[in-house]
């Protein structure tokens, strides 16, 4: 039975004066296996990944835990608290717009110089020396900057700092009103299926300011910085974002599904022991980033969401009904929004009227199995 | 078939100079059935009405409508536009806060002194007598004024003014995550078991800001001071909310059972054909304002809605489980909110977090069947 | 020199667990003198307040205080910490619409209860009784409820207990874009003038939620209820609600200006040391609160505001210029809005565009000089 | 004396329905002489501009319009309208956080594309045919995506569309609390001086998602296309933003200044009668974009604003005075921020409390004259 040590950790200072702080669980590892960091609710509405780190935790307590883990619940308390009408407004700074999940630190330059420098270097030495670069260069280039972080920077600098510890990281999200997904890098393919989450996104190397990307991008670019001077070098950090369901939606019982598919993978890592969580047998999709699409309406109006999430539905099928009351008597009162292309509907918006250029839906096109 | 003529009136102007307007579409009726006025989506999450206004015109139209009717969807566009995240922040005035539905108009002063003056007026010219006086009231308290309005009252005022002109009033919302149910004045509380709407709230006399209230409290009021005056007469005009189940969600389907019940009253009132459409057959639940209890949350945390809609709930069995991820480890990680007393379970609130003191539920106690 | 004891009380529970506290300090009185309350920031914008409890405090610090005083600066951490854009949200709760000031408790009937029960008791008992009594009630009818009490309501119960614990109580707020006024209960006339405010406005016996009405009503009340039995006895505990300016706007040289006006006041009441601080010698201007009008604007558009904040202005001269850009080439692409009758400018809406009904200025309208 | 056309474009459709549109004013230009794109108030808070265009117009309608001049004030319906307390939340789309102003289309394989095709087209070919280009661009790659454009795409195509029919583009914007400031791409720097604005930033040619680089970043990139394959050409298209001092602040009487520094400049290109206007005589300071330095909020707080808006600060002079209000009786109640470097203070933050990680000040460093 492994021990858990709570503390907390501020990461934000509000208006009033009042310190902002995030819970942290830690598990000490039994032997050298894997270290894990997994944080949940980063948007102030995706609440459900909190009852996975709970199920989890409930797991992980019984169990031989061997590699380090920590886990971050509500790990964005400004999120959390941005309360509008009846809904969580909590996706983005409420003063800036700035997408809470786009604040993360990365220094493309840092790779490039690291392989050059360090060519040789066994890859026990690389993994210890570009961790330590990495956090170096966190701090250094954040924190002692005399303008300052704005306040997505400073909230993820410090999530990042623990996230980089890691080995593998796991960010819990969830969608709008959503499927089950997952955030997969290319380079780790063979990862998606350890997973219990039927939908999976393969993305490529680039940098677009989340956390997976700020775990594994570094690791992956110093790959391909080693390849360019020829030496060939695994990528030694994985980072996913898992996306749970829908936001504003809390149920434990199906976050104990979640938690059972993570200790799967976890299981396959070797971070609890291996064998004793196996993926669940299903047909798993995939599509690459760029394959997957958000469909703007069109028109405004009222939305009924016809196509059920997880459904396969064929260009020229219905994904929504548009009703415009104001159009009574007219061809259009009613009219039907039809998917673009063959798609598995994966997420659609959470509120049942729209104005032109909402996103509608997102789907995967040109989706394979796995 | 009944011709249905189209118009639309502005009710609001916007900061940009443009003006918002409201559809409305008219029967014409062929007798001196009593005439209706129905509007929708006063509260800008709250679309559903205007399917079930829709699903009402597809009827109407095939039918021989003997009572004017008059239908307003989409009836507060400042309410429809105002966007917060995934979410319609139409509840109130975003720059007041203003509950856009407590903006109409009433003179309490008003029905006592017409029942003085009148005392001998015959019923059928009270009726004409009373209308125009209301009408008139409001058209010179609110519009002659030199201060003006603001914007809630102004809007409610142009709506109001229609809906003075019907002897029946349906004014469409819906409750957060909701049961449908019914707000009905307690002087008609036969007229409950007329629409096919399981639970019904039966409320007082009083003024308290919302249309149902607005339309009925001046006859109510007339109708008790003739009382006092020793003189007994009807309440001619008739209010009623709706509640038809749950802000940002529409299906048309679903509307149309709500249309087929309110065309069951239509059809008791003679509006149209009588014994054309009956209530359906279901238990039907009451209860008075005063025992519709809302709970507020003891403490913040995430929350887990356990007891089901339309659900009887005992005292001390349980309505919320309250996830704190702060406390893992801690007794109080979970908690268990459970009903203080008897009670059905007839909205909940729409986030899966929530603060301190913010409405968990709202049920009927001291219920009673029809 | 006055010791300064500092501590702080939980007003509220956010989404994420963690607590919200006001900070308290308190000056320990040297003799029987009146006991204060000042409290400033209830809503979140308006903290100019909190400068001028600076102020006061480093001036007492240096004085003998004889009564009890109690600070609570930031007063309510969830109005303070509402930002939406660069504004600060916090005039009402983001998830109900309800103005944070409207949500103190008062029981009408306790008074006339009281006065009958104790009719002939010595008025210093009164005081201790009726003090006990109402505190006895806020605890009970709020705190022993189990349905709870909302999001506002138990900010203002806990602020409220201390404050009944106080002989005069000081709400520090400001206006959108104001001049000083105050809210001085029409029973107390005379200390109108005790203050460094040019502008007041005498209020009624009614309860309308504001901590000051919350603070004298019952005492007000009492008053009454023993007149009506033929006792005359004091209004025991004086209310007030200063407007220190403007929102958003911090200066703590002005602060020290209302600070030395509030001494001023506290001084006349034996607080501190009577003579030590005098009134500013000004022509001060007062009008009843039904005479102090709001002005809604009657078109939407772009507003130039053209009457200053203090300025005594004519039936008909200009307050507003509005500006509507879709209307270049007609007659009224520029328009003045005017003064309905003579009156004062006291303070206008903070944004240079507005809706239809929004309110543009409030004036006092048929003004005296004290 | 020109003849200005009025007209409206749609530019949104609201979620009930309404579409909204934009005011269009045209002058037909008498000659040859470069036509001129002019919007206003992108940004729902910031509606000097319109003012600006108002004057603009004024002046305008008495004299030779060499040139065709497009004006559209008001150019964004749902930013104007975005209402939030006493403030218009209109800086970015209240649905996604996206900064309305970074919606504007660029296509960077375009210009090398077309310089390979063209190589030896006459300058004035070219400005036909790549204009032709560029509209084609926008038309097709936007407007024929079966998958749509989001809000903030919907608007700024639409605006962009028209200003692609413009040698000179000016999008007239205002900061939060702001002297005026002018963003002028740095090939054409010696345009600075032709304004009357005392503070010019120059930014490189780089495309960041505004109006004025989606003008001149086709232009600008097409120049350096034709100069790597050897051959000179002129920009040209010029675009400019002009931040016209603070937002929510209407006067007419300082537009009237800044439609003269407009007119100076259009009078110097020859749109209206050169020398006719002549720039203000002032010393204009100038820095690059990337000294352009936000000073973000080290610690939360309530804020007094030191620096005066245009005021030269020196390293380690007061910009900011913080005050905690929690931490009365310690040394931090009261803290001053200083300036990191050398600087002219350009704008600040709205509000008088911030968050840490505010923005609070934005600074020119490394400043020159011009």
């Amino acid at each position: 039975m492994s021990e858990l040590i709570s503390s907390s950790k501020v990461v934000s200072h509000m208006a009033n004066g009042q310190e902002m702080s995030v819970p942290i669980y830690q598990f000490k590892g039994s032997s050298d296996a894997p270290s894990v960091y997994i944080q949940a609710n980063m948007h102030g509405a995706e609440v459900q990944g909190n009852a996975v780190i709970y199920q989890l935790m409930e797991q992980l307590r019984g169990l031989d835990v061997k590699g380090d883990i920590t886990l971050v619940p509500l790990c964005n308390p400004i999120g959390s608290n941005q309360k509008s009408g009846e809904f969580t407004l909590g996706r983005f700074d409420p003063i800036t717009g700035n997408n809470w999940n786009r604040g993360y630190h990365f220094n493309e330059q840092l790779p490039q110089d690291f392989a050059k420098q360090y060519i040789d270097l066994p890859f026990d030495e690389i993994k210890v020396k570009f961790r330590a670069a990495i956090i170096n260069d966190l701090e250094t280039q954040l924190l002692d900057n005399p303008y300052g972080l704005n306040t997505a920077q400073h909230l993820c600098a410090t999530l990042q700092r623990m996230a980089f510890e890691a080995d593998i990281v796991l960010d819990l999200h969830t969608g709008p009103i959503s499927e089950r997904h997952l955030y997969c890098p290319e380079y780790t393919k063979e990862s998606a299926v350890l997973f219990d989450i039927p939908h999976t996104l393969f993305i490529p190397s680039g940098f677009d300011g989340a956390l997976d990307e700020a775990a594994f991008c570094p690791w992956w670019q110093l790959q391909l910085a080693y390849q360019e001077l020829g030496r060939k070098i695994d990528v030694a950090v994985d980072g996913f974002t898992l996306e749970l369901g829908s936001q504003e939606w809390l149920c434990l019982e199906e976050a104990k599904k979640d938690s059972a598919g993570i200790l799967s993978y976890l299981s396959a890592k070797g971070v609890v022991e291996q064998g004793l969580f196996e993926p669940t047998e299903m047909t798993r999709y995939a599509c690459y980033l760029k394959d997957y699409r958000a469909l703007y309406s069109p028109k405004s109006g009222l939305v009924e969401y016809l196509a059920p999430l997880g459904s396969h539905v064929r260009a020229g099928e219905p994904l929504i009904r548009l009703l415009r009351m104001d159009r009574y008597g007219h061809d259009d009162v009613i009219e039907i929004i039809e998917a673009p292309e063959d798609c598995i509907a994966i997420l659609h918006f959470a509120s049942a009227s729209v104005n032109q250029g909402t996103e509608l839906y997102k789907v995967f096109t040109r989706y394979f199995t796995l």
